[in-house]
C-alpha cells in the first residue's frame, strides 16, 4: 500500500437512501483518488442496482464498499474520525472546513473517516458524538442546499488538493521568449512605425517608444508567440498592398 | 452595488443540453452565493421546465440568467474570462486550478466570467480561444469525470474561501479592457492582414486566427493599451507611406 493509500480517509456513508446517491459519491469521491467507502445500514441494501449507473464507471469504488452494522463499527480501525454537519450542532468538538480537516488527515498518524448522514436529516446526535471533530462546509448562510455527492466532492478535493496525486499545472507551458527575441519585436514594431511618423514630435518620442514597449513586454510571450508576430508584422510591411 | 457583488464572477454556461443541468449549477452556485447566470444558445431553450426542480429552492438564480446568441456577446462586458476545460488544450494560455482563479478574480479589476462548455463535449477550441486562462482542475488523471454542477460547484466554492479571506489591494492597477474592445483590435489586426494574403491558404485560416486571437487575449491589456494598439495599427495603415 502506497503512503499516498494510507493517507487517504474512508467515506463513510451512514444510512444512505437512494443507491443513485451512493454512485454519485462514489464518482466524486474516484475523481479526486478516493476508493474506500463504507456503507452503514442503506436503506435498501447492497449491492444497490441504482448505484452502478450514478457512478458513471467508478464501480471499483462500489465494488469494493463494505457495509457495517453501526457507525462505531464502521470507523472501529480509524483514529481520526470526521462529522459533517450543515450546522453546529449543540456538541463541544472542533469545528474545521474542508481544508483545515485535509491538511490534519495528511499529517495525522493512523486512518481517518469522513462521516455523512443520510440525505434528507444528516447526522444523528450520537453519530456526531463518535467524531473527533465536525467539518461543516462554509456555505451561503441564506441558502445551504449542499446534497450528499457535492458534500462528499468538495471533502474529497480538498483532500486531493493536498496529496501527492496533485501535479503542477503549467510546466508543459513553452517558456517566455528571451529578451533578444522581445527586442527583436519591439524594434520590428519600431522600424515599421517610424515612416509613419508614429514617434512625431520627437519631444514625445521617448515616451511613446516606452509606452509601445511596456505594452509588448507586459504578455510574457513565449518563442513561438513572437515568431507568430513577426510574421504578422513581416506580412503588414509587404509590398503589393491592397489598402482597403 | 456591493462590492462583493462586484466581485462576483459571472456563471457562463456554453450550450448546455439539459435543464436539469442547469438547475443543478443554479442550486450549486447559490450554495456559495453566486446569483448571475448566462446561457449561451441552452439547447432545449430557455425557460426550461426541468431546470426548476432540480435548482432545489435556487429560483432566483434561474429567474435572473439571462440567454446570448454567442459566448462573445455572453462575456463582452467581462474583463477576466476564465474557460473551464479538462485536459490542457494546445494553446498557449496560463493554466489554474479553481483556487489560483479565485485568488485572481478576488483582486483583479473589472468583471470575471467563469465558462463552461456543454455537458459531454466541453467547451470548444473557438471558445477557449476568447479566455484568457483556462481552469483545470486537478483530478485523478485515471479517473476524471467531473460532471456540470460538480464542476461548478468547485470553482464556487473556492470562489466563496476567497471571499472571506481576500481583500482586493490592487483597486488602482486600470481594469482590463472589455472583451468588446479586445475584439475591436482583434477585427482590427485581421482587417490589416486580409489584404496582405496573411490568412491564406484558405484551409489554414481558421487556425491562423485562433493563433491570432490567442496571442492577444494573453497580454489582459487594459483600456489604455488596447488603445495605444488600436493608433499603432491605424498609423501602419496610413496611406502615404514610404517603406524603408
Amino acid at each position: 500500500m502506497s503512503s499516498s493509500t494510507e493517507r487517504q480517509p474512508v467515506i463513510v456513508l451512514v444510512r444512505p437512501q437512494l443507491g443513485e446517491n451512493i454512485g454519485k459519491a462514489a464518482r466524486a469521491m474516484l475523481n479526486f483518488g478516493l476508493t474506500e467507502m463504507r456503507l452503514v445500514t442503506p436503506r435498501d441494501g447492497w449491492p444497490n442496482p441504482s448505484a452502478g449507473p450514478a457512478a458513471a464507471g467508478a464501480d471499483v469504488v462500489l465494488e469494493r464498499a463494505k457495509v457495517f452494522e453501526s457507525l462505531a463499527d464502521a470507523v472501529a480501525d480509524c483514529a481520526n474520525v470526521y462529522a459533517t454537519t450543515v450546522r453546529k450542532r449543540g456538541v463541544t468538538k472542533p469545528v474545521l472546513t474542508p481544508e483545515e480537516a485535509a491538511r490534519e488527515i495528511h499529517v495525522a498518524p493512523g486512518r481517518s473517516a469522513l462521516v455523512f448522514g443520510p440525505e434528507r436529516s444528516g447526522l444523528e446526535t450520537d453519530d456526531v458524538a463518535l467524531a473527533r471533530a465536525i467539518i461543516t462546509v462554509p456555505i451561503n448562510p441564506e441558502f445551504g442546499s449542499l446534497n450528499l455527492a457535492q458534500a462528499v466532492i468538495l471533502c474529497a478535493y480538498e483532500w486531493s488538493k493536498g496529496a501527492a496525486l496533485i501535479q503542477p499545472t503549467q510546466e508543459d507551458l513553452l517558456p517566455r521568449a528571451s529578451q533578444y527575441e522581445l527586442d527583436g519585436l519591439i524594434g520590428h514594431f519600431e522600424a515599421l512605425l517610424e515612416p509613419k511618423d508614429y514617434f512625431f514630435p520627437a519631444s514625445r518620442a521617448a515616451a511613446t517608444r516606452r509606452t509601445l514597449r511596456n505594452l509588448l513586454t507586459k504578455p510574457g510571450w513565449n518563442h513561438l508567440e513572437v515568431r507568430t508576430l513577426r510574421g504578422v508584422l513581416s506580412a503588414l510591411e509587404r509590398k503589393g498592398s491592397k489598402p482597403q
